[in-house]
């Protein structure tokens, strides 16, 4: 092997991307116990996250990244008992914020001591938000937060792919008892779960996916 | 230039990764009128969104893709006026199922059919699936329907990132209205916009995101 072709393989082996992960990533239902996602590669999941498009930018969300294996079985035995909760390498947990008029307060905040918005421009921007916010009813807030954490879920999933990381998105489990196992704040609810970790074997089952008549309609 | 050199550059600009992408992307704006995804580049688009994870596999979402310059236009006048809607490459309209029991129908029978079950579990796994979407009120299947749009919505996102495609998450628009534009049948109801294309230029203001304190809290 040449000096250079040794270059490209490892250069197109660093560089597996997530279209080419699509079918490879699966809801892992079994993580290898031995192995755990190492520090640099869980940075650029969080940045991944971090950077989640969202509704006026607000980012009305918070993650917990979990490694204590006793709020892990917590959680789990709030769970229905799914194995995967507490046996992986992080737990994460997205949770979404109900307070959207602080968070607008918190965003202008932001804009300001960065100086990412010109000064003049930050009380109509900050009056345009909370216009949007108080046509809204405490569901509609709560709809609105979920969906952007959803959002940040399907980007978490996308980098986990990308970075060969395994993971196992949940919805089955109760919001209340997690959120009180964690002392979440007035501010936040738990949303969903991701836990992250290798795989201990590949998937035996087919992935099962609708076909593109079903899921696409062209309108030429 | 080396052959070998050339492979390697050659490869490596094909291989442009979702996360080399993360600050490249932005909420684009303005479309470049004269640039058009092509077919193969939206075949890969749609194809992360087919195989975006969902609860129970279901995939309670469909998506119109609209190229018909009317339709776009008319949903625009029902969307603030935002241009971006109406002057874009394609403009996509994720929409949510809110026909649990039918989904649950139509995935028993995929399975079935495919094979990718084992018969003799084909019933125990429709009873389970029935049982969870019973214990829902109307309101909460359409959040549960509403969240897998959302997370194909971060899927089809994060390709567009990956194909170097741009594009534009709208929740701002008259979800009714668009229903009627579309003419959407019974089951289905518009949940977020998506028009795609490529940028006429660069983002002039730096990308604002919260830091990394502000979105995660470490439990070891």
């Amino acid at each position: 092997m040449l000096l250079s072709d040794y270059h490209c393989y490892n250069f197109s082996s660093m560089k597996q991307t997530f279209l080419s992960q699509l079918n490879w990533r699966h809801a892992t239902k079994k993580f290898d116990k031995n192995k755990k996602v190492d520090q640099e590669i869980l940075s650029q999941l969080l940045e991944a996250i971090r950077m989640t498009p969202t509704s006026l930018g607000l980012q009305p969300f918070h993650t917990y990244v979990i490694t204590d294996q006793k709020i892990k079985n917590k959680i789990k035995d709030n769970s229905y008992l799914q194995s995967q909760v507490s046996e992986n390498s992080h737990l994460l947990v997205i949770c979404s914020r109900i307070d959207a008029a602080n968070r607008v307060n918190e965003y202008v905040e932001l804009c300001a001591k960065g100086k990412l918005v010109e000064s003049i421009k930050l009380k109509p921007m900050e009056t345009m938000m909370k216009g949007y916010m108080k046509g809204k009813s405490k569901e509609d807030i709560r709809s609105w937060a979920d969906a952007q954490a959803y959002i940040a879920l399907g980007f978490a999933m996308a980098a986990c792919a990308e970075l060969g990381v395994d993971s196992c998105p949940i919805g089955g489990f109760n919001p209340p008892a997690v959120d009180k196992i964690l002392d979440l704040p007035e501010n936040l609810r738990s949303t969903v779960l991701l836990p992250i970790g290798y795989r201990k074997e590949d998937p035996k089952k087919k992935k099962i996916r609708f076909s593109n008549e079903d899921l696409f309609t062209f309108i030429k």
